[in-house]
C-alpha cells in the first residue's frame, strides 16, 4: 500500500527546517498560510497609502495569518510524504486557507450592508474567500463602492493565489520533497497529468510561479496601455483575474465598466491564454520557439472556442436580433471569458447584450456547455478540460465502432499518442464523478431553493469555477440575491471541490470518515488523537497528521 | 470485417421462403408489417363490434399493411445476414412499424379537433405512433372519448408491439437464422446482453414471446378482478401498458379514472414486474423455481425503487404537506411507474397528489434520475438500465481508489462475475452516447421552444421511453399543448432511438451518410442504386438492402 519512508532519504531540508515535529503536511499548510499573509500585507499598504477604510482589517488578517503560518512552519520541518498524506494535505491547506481567507471581509464588514447579522456576514466572506482562491469568481457582493482599495485588491489577489495554487508555491520553496513534491503538484494543479519541466520538483514549481508572474506582469502592462494608461490599480486588479481566469473585478459592472473594444480584446487574448498550459507558456520563452500549434489539445480548444463563438453570434445575430458587430463582440468575449472558466464579463448593465441571461435558451446551451468543460490541462481554468473531453469523445465513437467490430483493439489517440486504458477508464470515472458531483449539488441547492435552471447553472459554474452562472445568478446580478444562506455555504463547497479536481476533498472526507469510524473502535476520538499525536511526537519520524 | 456469407450455411428455410429476393432484412421488414396488419384487423373487428366509428380507417389500415407486409415477405427470402446488416434491418424495420402505425390514426382523423391542418395530424399521428411502438407513452391526445373503442385498442396495442419487439417476434418464426438471430434479438432487445435461453435462436425468441403473453394475460385478469369486473376492455388495453412498460391509457386521466388502491395496486406489481428481465420470468415458470432473488441486478433494482419512493414519501408528507397515506399511494405508485419507464398516473386531475409537476423540486429530482435509469436488462423498460448504472458506479469508485493505488487492478464485478474491461469501456461508452443524445435534443428542443426545464424533462423521458415529462408535459397534460410541431418530431425520434438503445439508428444514419457519400463518387445516387439492385437481383444471393 502506501510506501514506508525510506531511512536514507534525507527528511531535512538543512536551509529551512529546524522545527521538531516531523510533517510535511502541517510545514506546506504553515508555508501557505504564510504566503497568504504576505499578500495581505502588501494590500494593508496599498490601503493605508490609498482609502485608508480597511487598513486595520487587513492588518489584524496579515499579523494573524502571518504569526500562524509562521509559527506552523517554525515548528514543523518537511521531509518524506506518505503517499495517502498527499491529497490530505492539499485538501487541507485549502480548507484552511479559505478560511483563514475570509478574514479581511469578516474584520472590515465587507458584507454587513442590508442589515446582515453576523451569520450572513461570515457565511458571505467565506462564498468570496472560497470563490477567490479556487479562481471562480462567483461573488455576493453587492457594493462595489464602499470598500477600500487595498480591500478591493486583496480580493483580487485571492484568485492570483489560487490560480497556480499555493502548494506550488510551497513546493518552489521545498527543494528536498522529490516524488513526494511532485504528486503535491498534481494533486493541486488542473488537468490529468502535470508536466515536469525538470528533474527537480521544486525547480518545476519555481519556473511555473515564474512564468505565471510574467504572464500577470504582461497581461497588466497590456490593459494598462489598452485604458488609455489611466488606473494601474485596475490594470493589475484585471491582470490578476485574467491569469488566474478567475473572474472577480473591482468593477460592478466588471470589463463593461469600460466599454472599450480596446480593454475587451486585451481581455480576450489573455484569457484564452491563461486557459492554455503553463509549462507551453514556459517552453516558448525558455526555448525562443512557439510550441502552441504542435499541441493537440490547444488546438481542440481552440477549434471549441472558434465553433462555439461562430454559433453564438449567428444566434445572436438571427434569433436575439443585435446588429452584426455588437453580436460579434459579445459573443466572442462571452465564449472567451466562459470558454476558459474566467467569468469577466463586458455587460454594460442588466439587459445590455454582453448580459447573456437574455440570450435564447440555444446560445445559453452552449454556455452552459462551455461552463462544463474548462480550459486546457496545465491551465489556471476550471472544469473537465478539453484534453478529457477528447478523450470521452473518442471513447464514444469506439463504442459506436465496436458495435460492428465487436472483437477489434481500438487504441484511444490523442495526436500522435496512444492513451493507455487505465488512463481512459480513470477520465471516465471522473467524469462520472463530476457528473455525480452535480446531480448532488443540484439535489442539495434545489431542496434549498426553488428555480431548477438557477440551481443547475449555479452547481455547474461552481464545479467548474466559472463565476456567473444562469438566470438570477447571471453576469450582471450576484450570489446573494439569488441564494440562500445555506445554498451559498454549498457552492462555496462545491467551488473549492472543482478547484483541486474533486479527489483531494473526497479522499479527505473519507479519510475523516474512516478516522472517526476507528477512533470509535479505539476509544474516544479526542484522547485517541492526543495519545497518537503524543507518540508521533515521541517517535519523532512520523510524519502523520 | 463482417464476416462472408458461409455457401454451406442453407439460406433458404424450406418451409417458408418461396422469394426469388434474397435478402433477410426486407423478410424480417415484411414479416413485422404483416404481424402488425394482424394487430389492426382484430381492432377492426373489435370497433365493428362496439363504436363502429373508425371501422373503415382500421380496415384500410389494415388492408394497406398486410398486403405490403404480405408480398415483401413473399417475394423475399431469408438467409444468412450479415454482421453489418444486422443493426440497419432493425433501424428500418423500426421506422417503417412506426409511419405505417400512424395509418390509422391519419386515415380515422384522430388528430382533426382543435382546426388542426393535414400536415399537424400527420406530425400528430406519427409522434403517437412512435411513442406507442418505442413503448414511452406521451400522447398528443387530447381527446379521449372521440375515437372508437378498436382504435384506441389498436393505440393500446403498438405499445404490446414495441414492448417485446417486433424484430423478436419476426425472428420467432425464422428457424434457420442462425447467429445472424441472435443478434438480431440483441439489436433489438434492451439492455448490454441478452440471455440465450435455449441454442435454438427462434425457440428463444418464441419462448420470450409466450412468456410476454402469458404476462399479459396474468395482468389482465388482475387489473378485471381489481375493477370489479366491471370492463375487460379496460383490463386488457392496461394490460398491453404493464407488460410493455409504456404508459398510453384509454382514459384522458390514466389510472387515476379509477381512483381505487386495488387497481393502483395491480399497476404497481405488474409495472414492476414489467421491469424485470423476460427470461427470468420463463426460467420461473418453465422451473418453477424463484430465481430473482438470486439476481444481483433484480436485488439493485428493487433496492433502487424502495430507496427512492422512501425519499419521495418523506418529501411529499413533509415538504408538499400531503397526509402520509396519501403521500405514500402517490409516492410509491409514480417511483414504479417512472422507474420502470411505465409512465401510468394515479393523478385524478391537475392539482391532485399524482400529479407530480406540483411536487417540490427535490422530488422532482428524484423522478428525473428514475427516468435516466430505466429498469433492467431484457425487460420492456427503457432507459441506460440499472445494470449498466451499477458498472458506472463501480467505475466511479474504482476511479477514487485508483487515487490511492494507481498501478493496482481492480476489477469490477456484478454479484460473482467479473466484468471484463472491453464491457466497462462499451458501457461507459453508451452513457456518454446517451449524455450527448441528451444535451443535443435539449439543443434542439430549446432551439424550437423556450422553456429549459420542460425542454430538459421531454428529451430525457422520450430517450427513456417515459411517458409524461415535467412542468407543461407532466401527466395530467400532453405533448400537443407543450411542444410545437417540428419539437414533436424530435422527440417521437428521440422516442424510437431509445428504445433501440441508440445504435441502431445512430448506425443506419451513418450508413445512409456513407451510401450518399459513396454515390457522389460513383455517379448519380438514383442511377446507381438501381443498377447496384438490379446487379444483387440477378447475383441473388447478396442480401444487401
Amino acid at each position: 500500500m502506501a510506501s514506508r519512508p525510506d531511512p536514507d532519504t534525507p527528511d531535512l531540508d538543512p536551509g529551512l527546517s529546524r522545527g521538531w515535529l516531523a510533517s510535511t503536511t502541517l510545514h506546506v499548510i504553515g508555508l501557505a498560510l504564510a504566503a497568504v499573509s504576505v499578500g495581505m500585507l502588501a494590500c494593508t499598504l496599498l490601503e493605508a497609502l490609498t482609502s485608508r477604510r480597511d487598513t486595520a482589517a487587513l492588518a489584524v488578517s496579515a499579523l494573524l495569518t502571518g504569526t500562524a503560518g509562521g509559527l506552523l512552519s517554525y515548528i514543523t520541518r518537511p521531509g518524506v510524504i506518505r503517499k495517502r498524506h498527499i491529497f490530505a494535505t492539499v485538501a487541507w491547506t485549502w480548507i484552511l486557507i479559505t478560511v483563514v481567507g475570509a478574514l479581511p471581509f469578516i474584520l472590515s464588514g465587507t458584507f454587513a450592508f442590508g442589515g446582515a447579522g453576523f451569520v450572513e456576514q461570515v457565511v458571505n466572506s467565506v462564498f468570496e474567500s472560497a470563490s477567490g482562491f479556487s479562481a471562480s469568481g462567483s461573488t455576493v457582493l453587492a457594493d462595489f463602492e464602499s470598500p477600500g482599495r487595498g480591500l478591493m485588491m486583496y480580493r483580487q489577489l485571492t484568485h492570483w493565489y489560487g490560480g497556480m495554487g499555493v502548494v506550488v508555491l510551497a513546493v518552489a520553496v521545498l527543494p528536498f520533497l522529490g516524488v513526494g513534491g511532485l504528486e503535491l503538484i498534481s494533486a493541486e494543479a488542473p488537468g490529468p497529468s502535470s508536466d515536469r519541466l525538470t528533474p527537480r520538483v521544486s525547480e518545476t514549481a519555481r519556473r511555473l510561479w515564474v512564468v505565471y508572474i510574467g504572464f500577470t506582469l504582461c497581461a497588466a502592462l497590456a490593459f494598462f496601455a489598452a485604458d488609455g494608461f489611466s488606473s494601474l490599480y485596475d490594470a493589475v486588479a484585471h491582470a490578476f483575474t485574467v491569469a488566474a481566469t478567475g473572474g472577480f473585478s473591482v468593477h460592478a459592472d466588471s470589463i463593461g465598466h469600460y466599454d472599450s473594444v480596446a480593454v475587451e480584446t486585451v481581455a480576450v487574448v489573455f484569457m484564452i491564454l491563461g486557459g492554455t498550459s503553463f509549462s507551453m507558456h514556459w517552453r516558448a520563452v525558455a526555448d525562443r520557439t512557439l510550441p502552441y500549434h504542435r499541441n493537440s489539445e490547444f488546438r481542440s480548444y481552440l477549434t471549441m472556442l472558434g465553433l462555439t463563438a461562430t454559433v453564438i453570434v449567428i444566434l445572436l445575430w438571427l434569433e436575439n436580433g443585435f446588429p452584426l458587430g455588437t453580436s460579434i463582440r459579445a459573443g466572442v468575449f462571452t465564449v472567451a471569458s466562459l470558454g476558459t472558466s474566467t467569468g469577466l464579463s463586458n455587460a454594460t448593465g442588466p439587459g445590455s447584450p454582453g448580459d447573456y441571461v437574455m440570450w435564447v435558451a440555444g446560445a445559453q446551451l452552449v454556455l452552459l456547455f462551455l461552463m462544463v468543460v474548462g480550459g486546457c490541462t496545465g491551465s489556471t481554468s476550471g472544469g473537465i478540460k478539453v484534453m478529457r473531453m477528447r478523450v470521452l469523445g473518442l471513447m464514444m465513437l469506439r463504442t459506436v465502432r465496436h458495435t460492428q467490430t465487436p472483437h477489434a483493439v481500438i487504441p484511444i489517440r490523442l495526436g500522435r499518442d496512444v492513451i493507455g486504458e487505465g488512463v481512459v477508464s480513470r477520465v471516465a470515472g471522473f467524469f462520472l464523478l463530476h457528473f455525480l458531483l452535480v446531480i448532488s449539488g443540484l439535489v442539495a441547492v434545489t431542496a434549498l431553493e426553488g428555480d431548477l435552471v438557477s440551481a443547475l447553472g449555479a452547481v455547474v459554474s461552481a464545479l467548474g469555477n466559472m463565476g456567473p452562472a444562469l438566470n438570477e445568478s447571471g453576469p450582471t446580478s450576484n450570489f446573494a440575491v439569488a441564494f440562500s444562506q445555506p445554498a451559498r455555504l454549498v457552492l462555496a463547497l462545491l467551488m473549492v471541490i472543482g478547484r483541486l479536481e474533486i479527489f483531494p476533498i473526497l479522499l479527505a472526507a473519507m479519510g475523516l470518515a474512516d478516522r472517526v469510524r476507528s477512533s470509535r473502535r479505539h476509544g474516544p476520538p479526542f484522547l485517541h488523537q492526543v495519545s497518537r499525536r503524543l507518540g508521533s511526537i515521541a517517535g519523532s519520524r512520523s510524519d502523520d497528521v
